[in-house]
């Protein structure tokens, strides 16, 4: 069987998980980006061979992992088919994408999506990561299952439906939340508070849930129904509409759900 | 100066500030609660005197600090004003009240709003927790800073409008992001997904803000303006309109973020 990685793409997540794969053993072949600079410039750090030309990819690796925007993995996937010879097995790394895109273009077809958030320059603990899989067949299944576990130790089969959840849990957990973080910072900003008063809050709030179900440990006014302290916080927010809509729906919503 | 510290109150955040007085060797001299077993409760762990009864309070005590739901200040406020004889330092632990709420009742006061969640049963690191102290008078501000500086490293004078500003923040970065944490916890269970797949994501999101400002290092579909991941989501939550309308806002106001 072959085994050897040819990964695709040069952002953030093929940078975390090149490095990843070389700290981990995993033997990465070859790393192709279509900006010559930056597969360069991957490629040096990890002492792996790099192409920005789909005519120099390499014919003999045992998975090409599509690590490339979720737009660009058809346009990516066609270009791939077009050079290679075999009958490889081809993922995308994608939490939002069917594996069934990979169709038209594939036999052998999968999805290597890693449940985090990756940041230029910042190292994350990649062991506690769900990597979260699927193919086509139950042998190339087992062939991802093998390379997530030599990178994570939480590895999870999932179909297209309960990726896509993953996805948008995400994106409401991280996305979401980040942006809360940033109005709040802004508003104690304008008042020349420093952000970092909030930041043992914030930490304690994502550690808690680890614990205790977020439903059952809600506080603060909404829940309490405190009503003078949002007419206060309202009041605060009379110069900023946009904020003030986020209040008012998040606190309908707490005070809606069924306790 | 009498430096002695009566606590009122028998809550989370009476227990929490209680047992780190203790343990950093602040002198607590009384504990008063209204309800009997609570105030016995508290008291038999930290092995200090209580009292339920407004006669028994200590009148020889520095400090009288009021941890009770902001609704119950003033009418706590009026019955230790007619036992106390002298004229000590009273200071609630309110973030959304002012200090001037014990004006009718006491001309010493202040302030002592320690910004964190206290949970029943969860130890939080108490060292890096901000005291918000606020006074009537310079003097009692610094009586108020040196107990800041016995339980906390960072001790900052935040007036009414400040605090208050600080307590919406909280209210954002923790009552909100739990809430959405308890979302997304919800559409993971609802298609018999671990919620704990979305730890390492939301643990990592509350400790990137400490390094990166959340503005600045915004991700996901919404600032791509990746707009067929977006449909893709609400068509996800078509039997969860109250989801949904959190969704289309949060979206919207990412996206409507100077950049």
């Amino acid at each position: 069987m072959k085994t050897g990685v040819v990964l695709i793409g040069t952002g953030n997540l093929a940078t975390h998980l090149a490095h990843r794969m070389m700290e981990r053993g995993v033997s990465l072949v070859q790393i192709f980006g279509r900006d010559p600079k930056k597969a360069e410039h991957l490629s040096a750090t990890l002492h792996t061979p790099w192409t920005s030309r789909w005519e120099a990819i390499r014919q003999d690796a045992g998975i090409y992992l599509l690590c490339v925007s979720d737009n660009a993995i058809p346009i990516v996937a066609a270009s791939l088919k077009d050079q290679l010879r075999g009958n490889a097995l081809v993922a995308h790394t994608s939490g939002a994408t069917s594996v069934e895109v990979l169709a038209p273009f594939f036999t052998r077809r999968g999805v290597f999506y890693p449940l985090q958030t990756f940041t230029s320059g910042r190292e994350v603990p990649f062991d506690s990561i769900p990597v979260c899989i699927d193919a086509s067949s139950s042998e190339d299944l087992e062939i991802l299952r093998q390379v997530g576990h030599r990178i994570s130790q939480i590895v999870t089969e999932v179909g297209d439906e309960g990726r896509l959840t993953l996805h948008l849990g995400a994106v409401i957990a991280n996305n979401f939340t980040n942006h809360l973080y940033a109005k709040a910072f802004q508003l104690l900003e304008e008042k020349k508070l420093a952000p970092s008063l909030l930041y043992p809050l914030i930490e304690e709030t994502g550690l808690k849930i680890q614990e205790m179900p977020p439903l059952a440990s809600q506080t603060g006014p909404a829940i309490r129904g405190d009503q003078r302290t949002i007419d206060r916080h309202l009041e605060c927010l009379s110069g900023h509409p946009d904020i003030r809509e986020i209040y008012d729906l998040l606190t309908r919503s707490i005070q809606s759900e069924p306790r």
